[in-house]
């Protein structure tokens, strides 16, 4: 029996997701817009088995604990419902993302998981679908079904929360990912989020705010206008960071070194390098730029940096089926 | 001829002063509080004398160049408009700042200049009045002119915008300043806060909770209750920031190594030493803290600064005159 493999990319929000308007559907409060990179990718199969006692999930090779067996068995079951499907299930997954990297695997995670639920259920779902049974898994794994540059619509109900692609990004886009470690441990993006959408002031003006930023980014992508969309990204960026500061107590994922990659891109840009930085729920530094100049980008930060801190990604696909 | 030479302090806010509402008058959008310190202060001396052909202003042992001395000049003018006088002054002021600091001189500095003037000039203005004049110089110069914890009342014109005294801070209270050199020119305090209220969505977000706290602060400097005021002086100092995040182009004055100490600062909390950061227009971090703990923690930092960027400061005096 051929075993079919489910490949899902990681994307980096250009505009952010930041606050759920509904926890239990995983329903956001503005809608947002991602470019998916190849860099960083799992793949999962999964296969039912009834010989098997319960969900059993593989990562990298790895038996996984309860607690996150009952993820995926949650999720899972979403498929196996309309499906009549009640066996239990073999899931193996495997990230891609270089080690030192911790980067958020959930988005490519539950994209992959989707669609090789998808495929074990012969649900037969498009995309689209595919993209809001994603959503149930991981916000950002609502975008991950595409390549390219992704909107997540934020829609008006459960139905009608999907990703559509936007553009393919074939035209000198680049991303450097920067690998800052992090001291502590840090708040993750789901506690980071809702506590900034109970307590942080700037939360309606955010929420203003980027609605904006997303039609003027849409613009930007359209006429391929490289310096407008990097300067929304920044943007938005930081007014995602600075609504989390509104937070109380204040909520910050800056490291030093996070301050010293940001800075660095600035004094690039003073050299007359077109690039722009982004951050998320996290100490990362990405690096929007051309994908042309990403080596030249990449040797200056190696003067501060360490080579395996230093990835370069180019735009990713969308999901795709591998057969082993 | 006795000089008489007036002395004041700088302050530093812990609820932020962020934004005009009237550029001329220096009017701020919401009130502010701050902790006048012992540890920084000008010392300045006016003297009218027909003898000089115009204004001649001294600082730190220099004579000034034109523009600074016209910016003493016009503010000198407020003082002698009032009291008929029209003859040239010999202006002397002393930083007492520590070279390595860069820390804002303009709040004692202008205090002091108001003190001196209105010596000068016999003009026998208030304390009130003087608060009122020296606002016009430099907003956070407004608190200068009284010790301990100092509030700017916002007002609601040019006439009731002045500060009083809140609490001497007689009660195990200090301050550790860590000073942060920056790599690069930042923006002036006066340009950030424009181009925040200008362009930042967070802006209103940030006067409705900055008028909240100004009230809840109050009420645990009554209480001497230094956790909540710690807490809130930490928040409020943060939404500035955020604030500024929010502003177009974002505006940050972080280093790498305010980071360090603002991580630090939440190091030596969950080790049980109660103490809080806050941050002004600038990559320095101040450390608000009990007296008695102060060099227990100036300690901790010195294990990641150098002892000169490291000055324990005691709540200071207001405005006084010094006979040489």
């Amino acid at each position: 029996m051929t075993e079919k493999i489910v490949r899902a990319h990681t994307n980096i929000a250009l505009i952010k997701y930041w606050g759920k308007r509904d926890e239990a559907l995983i329903l956001p409060a503005s809608s947002s817009l991602s470019l998916t990179l190849d860099a960083f990718y799992t793949d999962t199969s999964v296969t039912f088995d009834n010989s098997l006692q319960s969900d059993t999930f593989y990562l990298n090779d790895r038996l996984q604990n309860k607690t996150a067996t009952e993820k995926v068995s949650t999720f899972l079951n979403l498929f196996r419902k309309p499906a009549g499907i009640s066996s239990p299930a073999l899931i193996k997954s495997t990230n891609f993302v270089p080690t030192a990297a911790g980067l958020a695997s959930s988005a490519s995670g539950m994209a992959a998981l989707a669609g090789a639920a998808n495929l074990a259920c012969h649900l037969q779902l498009t995309q689209r679908e595919l993209s809001l049974y994603a959503r149930r898994g991981s916000g950002s794994a609502t975008r991950s079904i595409y390549g390219g540059f992704v909107e997540w619509q934020m829609g008006t109900c459960a139905a009608d929360s999907y990703a559509v692609p936007i553009d393919d990004a074939d035209w000198d886009i680049g991303m450097l990912v920067v690998v800052v470690n992090s001291r502590k441990k840090e708040m993750s993006s789901r506690e980071g989020m809702k506590n900034t959408v109970e307590t942080s002031p700037f939360y309606t003006g955010w929420l203003d705010s980027t609605a904006n930023d997303l039609i003027e980014i849409k613009k930007a992508i359209r006429l391929q206008d490289f310096q407008k969309m990097g300067e929304i990204t920044e943007s938005n960026g930081m007014k995602m960071h600075g609504t989390m500061l509104g937070a109380n107590p204040p909520l910050s994922y800056w490291e030093p070194d996070s301050v010293v990659a940001m800075q660095l891109v600035r004094q690039l840009r003073q050299e007359g390098i077109s690039c722009y930085f982004t951050m998320d729920a996290g100490p990362n530094v990405k690096v929007l730029c051309r994908l042309t100049d990403s080596e030249k980008i990449k040797a200056r930060f190696a003067k501060q940096f360490n080579p395996e801190q230093l990835i370069i990604a180019k735009p990713g696909e969308g999901l795709k089926v591998l057969t082993k």
